[in-house]
């Protein structure tokens, strides 16, 4: 194939930026950092789109639309947000380029078209919105306020990665007003909850549900919930995050409603998001040293089918049962490719289907027809079966569910594996350092230690999980008392 | 309802903008020249993307995603492109905020962080797509390359009104590369094609079909189809585009393919687009003095039950009755609200759906309970009818679909009603001035006598028709000879 790519054990980050480029993901553009979304790429995001849209809908959300650029002056109004956010953007100043006076045919900033007041590109729209939601909130019956925006953001990293750290990347942020604290924990939980129900049944990928520590948390929340997945290479990788932004927000854009009673009280606030960062996750959470490897749930295409030929003859007799078995297919909800190309070899199509990660590829013969039989190979086991061909309609979408199922339990099982308790420091960097993976390990739950440990080691706390024991203990770098476990690793 | 909109006969641009504002459409946001659309608004412009997709995927397209910003540079690359567009455009020339050392909690511009290179925000992604195309195409094979993009574009427009022109607005571009004009060509009419079956079929909008003249064609286009559109006010609206690139675009990034006899050639491009813009024109093309007048196709909500009542009792039977209806329509597919607040009158609600333009209105007091009927309301056409109960369930479906139908009858014998031909400069000035709409004409074919009667008229040539038949003539300005008929209109 000319698509070779590096392996996992000889260099994981190499393997990763191949796998994404060679698959036709994504690769980088002209410009520094933004990425190019390629087509094969970009229909798994669309797929993602499309259940998690879904998912928001049925929780009582809908979509609008707000503007692209953020005043700077409305960054200033949440110090918090301003800190966090504001200072790595890119900055609007001017609007208008004018011909180039010393240099013909190029062009050149018109110092006449400066902006009074610099406009931000947005890094996410907390403050835009907020300063919306100002004029659409009177009263308690505006509440709760339910919005979804599906967007492009731009924060301006120095290291980019294809997918896992772009400075422009596409993501949906859920923003959300409501008339009590409560109400909007709820919310904030509930987000928390689809993203991780999302995670596991489409994208196959066990996530732990937790909270962040202070010095993780989103600048200008109280309190940021967070999904937490695991990658092969035994880093940490969030996968989601959802806030509750307790009055801050409305503190800061005034956002005030009459209550039942008639008084006047302050909007309780929520936003989460989750974003093109999936992709990488996805990726790196299943994929092997061949390609993808795609759950069936995210797949463009489920089954594809290659014919083994020599004479067109024979090409047009495998066309014949191969199209019968992909109307079916198709009918039941499922995409099906019969690649009949006569310009590559079947050995040329299974290497690149298998780069692709479709999960299930079905190779029919001159000798397959003659049985009334063809062989069906799983992209995630890489193993192959003989199949009636009158039954292949049939069970492939069981075949696919198993598939789907398989990929969890598998990643599943790893994650679980690379969940360590330790008790000491010394066991602690010996377990990142040998195996990876979560630490699990009590904490005094101060910003110093957790800013020690990171310095020392490159471990973060990756979140408090919810269902964290209550249990005594002492911080395995303090020594000081503790009463849970909190989940360390380095991450992406 | 608090909510009245001025009419069409006092102000016609008033109505207008009272409608999008009141009907929840859009507003216009802190940041100028940008919008916000409200979720109601974005639910229309939902339906609309869900439609245009799906015609796009049919025709052999797929997604993909391209870079907000362009380097300047290669705007300079394409000169048309660079006259047309790069001058008016949002330039970041700055990646960081500090902390204003003069000004404590204020934000300033960071002078360390200046660009070496402006990046311009796309106000269309020619340039950036077409640099990216480079990479992917060196055979005859990798073509056609039919990809389109969903984003949001910035062009720094001086006066703005919602929807129609907004600095930032939300748009697909397809970009397509062939191997020969003729492919290219045909891709142009297929997609301007798509476009017009969207208009009729979806908008219920009747369009005309037809090339632009060369002052009104897109910079970098060798030639610009389009559609127009015409509004109740009598001004023409262009709903599409769809450009033959020619070979513009490979000279410019130097996109070369073998062909099969392993020659070297140019490629050839198209590109198309509609943007939020199509929300004015369906907007203006259908609504009344009571409200948004919208075709079932892409109605949020195609029914609403209202209940009649005054005790809960009554509520709890009439409820009972409108949840099966809804129910039943629901399961064929159709959007159902039932407004069962009591916080609110029957009148208050009618009124507000009519704003909504929710096609129909279903009514059901204890009298109706009686003699088992509900009372059936038509938004287009404000006529009710009383209907039986259980044959509510089959007889909406045919009832959305006549609605559907007669909203785009009235709107294409308006139409028909406001193309007139003159045959000469009196009467062509005469009719835009008294009657509006679109003025069939002669024209000499010169790009002066246009630039002439743009001037004197403020009416420009909105499109030579496909199908314009071949008439000897002379022309309307000059008296020179002429061929053809072409459409004159003053226009949004």
């Amino acid at each position: 194939m000319g698509k070779e790519i590096t392996s996992r054990s000889e260099d994981y980050a190499q393997w990763y930026i191949d796998l994404v480029k060679k698959a036709d993901l994504a690769e980088n553009s002209e410009v520094r950092g933004c990425m190019v979304i390629k087509p094969y790429g970009y229909s798994i995001w669309e797929k993602m789109q499309q259940a998690l849209d879904k998912m928001f809908k049925d929780t009582g959300h809908t979509n609008a639309y707000f503007p692209l650029f953020v005043p700077k002056s409305m960054f200033e109004a949440e110090e918090k947000n301003a800190e966090g956010f504001a200072k790595e953007c890119a900055i609007v100043t001017h609007y208008r380029l004018k011909n180039d006076p010393n240099n013909k045919g190029k062009l050149t900033v018109d110092p006449d078209a400066k902006l009074e007041e610099e406009l931000v590109v947005r890094p996410t729209s907390e403050a835009i919105i907020w300063s919306t939601y100002k004029k659409w909130i009177q009263s308690y019956r505006d509440l709760p306020l339910l919005i979804n925006q599906w967007a492009n953001v731009v924060r301006w990293e120095m290291r980019t990665r294809l997918f896992l750290r772009t400075a422009e990347f596409l993501w949906q942020e859920g923003h959300t007003a409501h008339a009590s604290a409560k109400e909007a924990i709820e919310e904030t939980e509930r987000m928390l909850g689809v993203y991780a129900e999302f995670a596991e049944t489409f994208m196959a990928m066990p996530v732990i549900k937790g909270r962040k520590s202070e010095g993780e948390r989103f600048p200008g929340a109280v309190d940021t919930y967070c999904i937490e997945a695991m990658m092969q290479d035994g880093k940490a990788l969030q996968a989601g995050t959802s806030h509750f932004l307790g009055q801050n927000f409305a503190d800061a854009f005034n956002v005030q409603f009459t209550n039942k009673e008639g008084k006047l009280e302050k909007v309780w606030g929520t936003s989460w998001g989750v974003s093109t960062r999936l992709m990488g996750a996805l990726i790196m959470a299943h994929s092997d040293d061949d390609g993808l490897v795609l759950p069936p749930k995210l797949a463009p295409i489920h089954v594809v089918i290659v014919p083994i030929f020599k004479t067109t003859e024979e090409l047009d007799r495998i066309s014949e049962q191969a199209n019968k078995i992909a109307e079916a297919l198709r009918k039941q909800g499922y995409s099906v490719k019969f690649d009949n190309r006569d310009t590559h070899k079947p050995g040329f199509k299974f290497a690149e289907y298998e780069l692709k990660g479709v999960p299930v590829r079905i190779a029919i013969g001159p000798r397959d027809l003659e049985n009334k039989t063809a062989e069906v190979a799983r992209r995630d086991t890489k193993t192959k079966q003989v199949m009636a061909l009158d039954e292949i309609a049939t069970a492939i979408p069981a075949l696919l569910d198993e598939i789907q199922t398989n990929i969890y339990q598998k990643a599943l099982a790893f994650r679980t594996s690379m969940i360590t308790p330790v008790d000491s420091y010394a066991d602690f960097k010996k377990v990142l350092d040998e195996k990876g993976g979560f630490v699990s390990a009590h904490w005094d739950g101060t910003t110093e230690t957790e800013a020690a440990i990171k310095d020392e080691t490159k471990a973060t706390i990756r979140c408090i999980p919810m269902d964290a024991k209550e249990e005594a203990g002492v911080c395995v770098y303090s020594g000081k008392p503790s009463t849970k476990r909190v989940l360390f690793a380095r991450a992406y």
